[in-house]
């Protein structure tokens, strides 16, 4: 049993302190490697709403709560409950007049990011939102090298539907992806990246 | 004890079959309200969606996750979570090249939809995507006249900050805000009043 997040002291709505930085029964490696990209992107999104550059928020994770119980009246308790399957991406929003749609995922690979990682259902998604003319990519972090790519949503969708094709190489990205600056406000800038492919 | 949804039976990743249609041991009448009008959004969503028109998608419902159990390697079941104030509104999407985003509000009275009802945050939240130049609204849903308006988010961040409005009259709406059509596909047809509004 463990916090799904990693975090310290949460404050809950009912005044509940629960200290979630309990370490992990079992291997919450992949689980832990997207967080960390995740919270980059979420102080990064914080620092573009404060300054007025864009609304963009990550979606709550999808959950199926079958049962829940009332300890008291006020509070309620889900006691069951499992994560599903994402329909879209995790993150949207608006930026400079225009909608943003992408979806963040991080690899240990070395060599590549495979498609496996990619839900039908989102890659779906992304090709939609390019038909209705929406700003539509993925950000893939290759933490071995600690490097953040932005990929195009059209250069994804492409290669995912070709059948020899399994997985995005480190080397393809190397050259046809743009890589997204690191800095401290923002952490991860990658609208400067959608600046100039989207906007140029 | 009871599912959040009031479905019937549904298929779970893990191919566990629950019957989720079980009677509430507390009164979930403002929760089964709610829960109605969003089955007339998601699927008027749905048939938007298919038409190519626009690709709006309901966030899922703020989840805080404190423990997981692992009853086999592959399945995850959450024993412990909380639900979360939501820090947006529960729909966005793209439509007509635009970002748009609302809320959707149902309430029993005949009088007055309360203030009460929508989160300081979500009022934030739709004043910043006027700012971004978004398209933004509240959907109201007074279910006694079984009347669902549309309500500019400009007219309702204006209301909810006058210290003198606590609520939007149903008579209010009846004059300022705009009758959404009911039909069967799309059951709830808002976005004939989007255009009406937001492009002309």
């Amino acid at each position: 049993m463990y916090n799904e997040k990693g975090d310290k002291m949460i404050k809950y709505p009912n005044g509940k302190k629960i200290n979630t930085s309990i370490t992990p029964t079992v291997s919450t490696k992949t689980h832990r490697r997207g967080m960390s990209l995740e919270k980059d992107l979420n102080i990064s999104n914080e620092v573009y709403l404060a300054r007025k550059r864009a609304i963009i928020h990550k979606k709550p994770t999808p959950v199926q709560v079958v049962k829940v119980d009332y300890p008291s009246r006020a509070h309620a308790k889900i006691v069951e409950a499992y994560y599903k399957v994402p329909s879209t991406t995790d993150y949207n929003g608006i930026y400079r007049g225009k909608y943003l749609d992408f979806e963040a995922k991080e690899t240990a690979s070395k060599v590549s990011f495979t498609f496996k990682s990619i839900h039908p259902h989102q890659i779906k998604h992304l090709q939609e939102i390019i038909e209705h003319d929406g700003i539509a990519f993925v950000i893939i972090r290759f933490s071995a090298y600690d490097q953040n790519f932005l990929v195009k949503a059209s250069d994804i969708v492409e290669k995912y539907h070709d059948p020899n094709i399994k997985s995005l190489a480190y080397k393809w990205c190397l050259e046809h992806a743009y890589l997204i600056s690191t800095g401290l406000y923002p952490r991860l800038d990658y609208l400067a990246v959608v600046d100039e492919i989207f906007f140029n």
